[in-house]
């Protein structure tokens, strides 16, 4: 079933020698142009196509660009990365192998392995949330860089989103709408007991008390709540809030769950979003933020942009020689209808 | 930065011929054990690692398999199809090459042969939701199964969710759990004017019918509606059902984002889940069963098994012999909260 045309069935087709044939391939300048045509016809008569591997193993590369993640491809959100790279890779005639390590750092190791042994030009390597990671040593044996993750010491480059910009953008539109009691519902990671300082929790922390500064308005820390994202947790914080003796008239959520959660709780309160109460969430979930009513404004995490930057950065040589960087990338306001 | 370690530094190393260094690299037997120990010491003091590219030049063999995708890689949750498809190809030493071709047949033709040029040895063709499609000419060329769809023609093997099935389960958890007035709120796709007969539509249509006349209760039209999945859609079903003279104890909906709308009327209307109404969802789509409070009980569609089946249909020899078939396989029912 395979294409099994070969240079002997094009030499026979153009009556030349199977020389000949493999000269005009590697555009080789002692062929007479009579010769070159009859051998171009007949590779299109035959739609001959020379074996990829037979030519990279000649020009040395192998047109493949290896992506590792972990969790990235079976997670909604994250997966836009590869998206993102996949379009710069089409772009300039690559091809990605992708490859999700989970959670195993064996796995990761031999991952690498195998992409080393297929001669990879780069590895991205992204991960499902924005963190700090650990990688396998051989990552350092190929260009490799990080999307939605970085390494402490930066020895690798890295693409990851603006956090305080985001947090910080989410709030001034609040404000921008009118509203000076602002609840944050933020996330809260703990592992083994320990509460992670995670980029997406402290960042937009930051970025919600810069733009109350901004408005000159005092950081009320009652309207601060960290919920560990379970529906039961989400909920109990909503009603909270709307349970003081001051409530919010408006709500950023560290997430679009979080959102959700709060329009449930708003429509038991029998209240009306936007004209009651605002709500700005978090990752632009599509089945959630286009599927509530209204539709919920949010905060699109930029994984289509690091995944395109990334690739981007692999195939730019004259990023070898640079120092590598983590690089910040915006994280745009969707407005929908709950502002 | 590359792995530079050539045949020529192992034949250094070990004091041998670079003869000899591939003649133990092929499993040769024209070796002394003297020498072939000194080679492997030297690949292992160097951590050598032979060209996979060559290598497989040599077996004829790419270890490859690509998967051609409309989408499925961005959406949430016809990614799993990927999830399920790289752990069998892991389990074999298999690599996946993944392609998304959007809505392109251009490209889709192209990526084809971008796969036939790196030689792989099957191709999974994979759908963001089920449907028949119409595929590229060339993919006839390779060992191909299809994934979440099918030809017409049933010229090539197919694997698909069995929408009957999860249509009476979903209706029998609610029969089981006493209801006898389910409401029904399907898919309405409308291309060009047309509404398509999808498999998910019909056929779970079928199976909600076969579960209720088990149960000797007549089919009622006017529980029945179909949404054109805007949130605005959804919602104003979701009223209309409710607002019967005599309205459902149950809905089963036709995905998860229906039942976030229900949720949301039925909060509105004071009511409580699943108390007051019960309610069924479709896809198990995480961000929202498990965000809902109660958490929704839904059908998972089985992405995760078909990337599963069809790549181990692809590695099974003895299917090149067989006719090709349409395989069915069932949407488990998840039990959570909401009935």
């Amino acid at each position: 079933m395979e294409n099994k045309v070969t240079i002997r069935d094009i030499a026979n087709y153009a009556k030349v020698g199977t020389t000949t044939v493999s000269r005009v391939l590697n555009d080789h300048p002692y062929v007479s142009d009579d010769k070159r045509q009859r051998v171009l016809d007949a590779i299109e008569a035959l739609d001959y196509r020379p074996s990829q591997m037979a030519r990279n193993l000649r020009g040395g590369t192998s047109g493949l660009i290896g992506v590792l993640t972990d969790e990235v491809v079976t997670t909604p959100y994250a997966v836009d990365i590869i998206g993102g790279a996949q379009e710069v890779a089409w772009h300039n005639n690559m091809v990605l192998l992708i490859a999700d390590i989970g959670k195993s750092a064996d796995v990761a190791e031999e991952m690498v392995q195998v992409f080393l042994d297929r001669q990879v030009e780069g590895i991205v390597y992204a991960t499902m949330y924005h963190r700090s990671v650990e990688l396998p040593k051989a990552l350092y044996n190929v260009q490799t860089v990080l999307a939605n993750c970085f390494v402490e010491d930066q020895s690798l480059p890295a693409v990851v989103p603006d956090e305080f910009d985001g947090g910080y953008h989410a709030t001034k539109e609040l404000l921008q709408a009118g509203h000076r009691r602002i609840g944050f519902i933020n996330l809260w990671e703990v592992r083994n007991g320990i509460p992670l300082p995670l980029p997406a929790i402290t960042g937009r922390l930051k970025g919600y008390k810069q733009a109350l500064s901004e408005y000159d308005i005092a950081f009320d820390e009652t309207l601060v709540r960290y919920t560990n994202q379970s529906p039961e947790d989400n909920y109990r914080h909503a009603k909270d809030l709307m349970a003081l003796s001051e409530p919010p008239t408006a709500i950023f959520c560290g997430n679009d769950k979080i959102a959700m959660s709060c329009y449930g709780v708003i429509a038991e309160l029998g209240l009306k979003i936007p004209d009651d109460i605002a709500i700005v969430g978090f990752d632009n979930i599509l089945d959630i933020t286009e599927g509530l009513l209204p539709t919920l404004t949010t905060l699109q995490l930029p994984h289509y942009e690091m995944g395109k930057w990334a690739v981007e950065y692999l195939l730019n040589p004259e990023n070898k020689l640079r120092k590598p960087q983590v690089h910040l990338l915006q994280c745009p306001l969707i407005r929908r209808h709950s502002v």
